[in-house]
C-alpha cells in the first residue's frame, strides 16, 4: 500500500490533488441535471454528486461546488422551482461529459452536443430523450455546507421514467440493464453490469 | 419507458418502494466505516452514501438515516472525533453486506465476519486490513436536513492508502484495478473496469 499524509495532501500538485481526492470516495452516480432559465434557455450538466437522501417522502440532492460547476444549473432551479435528474448511459458518456464545459448561460449545452432536450406532460424543465432514467424534481431546500462553502441541494420526486427492462418485480432497478454509467474521480467512466444481489441481513445467532 | 407519478411511489408497497428509490439516484460507493467506541468496542458498518465534498480542504461526507442505519457509527465518531472510510473490494463483499444486520453495539461486527480489523499508525479507529483503499477521518461538522430528519456527516481526510497498482501517474486512481464494488440500490453490487478517460473540457468554437 503506498500512504499519502495530510502534508502530502497539501503539497500535492494541483492537478494530482483533485484527480486522487475526487477517486476517494469511491465510484460516484453520472447524472445530467436539466433546467431552464425563465428567459427560455435550457442548461443540461453532468453531475457526480447525486445522492438519495430519503424515500417517504423520495429525495434526491446533490452537491454544488460553487467554484468548479458552472451555476446555471442552481439559478435556474432557484428561478423556476424545478429540474430534472437523468441518468448517463454507455452511449452519451462523451455528450454528457462535454457538459462540463464552461459555456455562457446564454447557450445551451443541448445545442452543443447530440443530446436531445425532450419535455414530459406539462414538466417545466428539459429531460434527456436518451437516458434510461428521467426524474421530474421539485427544488425544495438547500443547506450551506459552510466549512468549505459548497451547498447540499435537495428535492422531492415528482415522477419518473425507467426504461421497463431494467425494472425487476420487487422494485429494483437494474442499472446494468440500462447500461448506466458510474463515474471515477473527475473523468473516469465505467459502465457496470450486476454482479450480484445479496439477501437482506438479519444478525447471525451467537453460540 | 414506464412512468410512475407520485401518487404511485406514495402508494407503493414499501419493499417495491424502497428498492425502486434507492436506486434512482445512479450507482452508488460502497464503503465500510469503521469507529470504536471509548470502551473499546469496535464497529464497522457499510455506507452507500459517502460523497466527495471538496479537495482543499480533502473533505468527504456521508447521509445518516437515522431509522435504518444503526447508529453506533456515529455515536462512535462523535466520542472520538475519528472515522475510518475503507473501500469495498469483490472479495469481500458478502461480509461487508452483512454488516448492515442489526447488531447491538456491544458486539463487533469484526468479530462476526472475516473482516480484519487494522490500525494504522496511532490514527483511534481502526481500520479494514482487506480494503484496497483506506481513509482516516476526522469528524469536523454535521448538518440537519430538516426535510427528512437525516444528517450529512462531514470529515476531513488525515491520510489514507491505496493498493499502488492502483495509482496513476496524473493521480487518477484506477478504482477497478482494486476490484473496487458499487452499489446498485440497497441489496445490488456491481464491480466495474474502467470504461474510458475523457479530457478536460473545453467550450466548442461557434462558427
Amino acid at each position: 500500500m503506498k500512504r499519502f499524509t495530510r502534508e502530502h495532501i497539501d503539497t500535492f500538485d494541483y492537478i494530482f490533488k483533485i484527480n486522487l481526492i475526487n477517486s476517494l470516495s469511491g465510484y460516484k452516480s453520472a447524472n445530467l441535471i436539466g433546467s431552464v432559465s425563465p428567459e427560455g434557455i435550457e442548461n443540461i450538466a453532468v453531475f457526480s454528486s447525486v445522492v438519495h437522501l430519503g424515500s417517504t417522502p423520495p429525495l434526491l440532492g446533490f452537491i454544488l461546488r460553487p467554484t468548479t460547476v458552472p451555476r446555471n444549473t442552481y439559478e435556474n432551479l432557484k428561478k423556476t422551482g424545478v429540474f430534472t435528474i437523468n441518468h448517463v448511459s454507455e452511449s452519451i458518456i462523451e455528450d454528457a461529459h462535454h457538459t462540463s464545459a464552461k459555456y455562457s448561460s446564454l447557450i445551451s449545452e443541448f445545442e452543443m452536443t447530440d443530446l436531445t432536450s425532450e419535455y414530459l406532460g406539462d414538466f417545466g424543465a428539459p429531460f434527456v430523450a436518451e437516458a434510461p432514467v428521467k426524474i421530474g424534481m421539485k427544488y425544495v431546500d438547500e443547506i450551506d455546507i459552510h466549512y468549505n462553502q459548497t451547498k447540499l441541494v435537495i428535492g422531492e420526486i415528482q415522477f419518473f421514467e425507467v426504461e421497463e427492462e431494467m425494472l425487476q418485480e420487487d422494485g429494483f432497478l437494474n442499472l446494468g440493464r440500462g447500461e448506466v454509467a458510474t463515474i471515477n474521480g473527475l473523468d473516469g467512466y465505467a459502465v457496470p453490469s450486476l454482479f450480484k444481489r445479496l439477501e437482506y441481513q438479519r444478525p447471525k445467532q451467537l453460540i
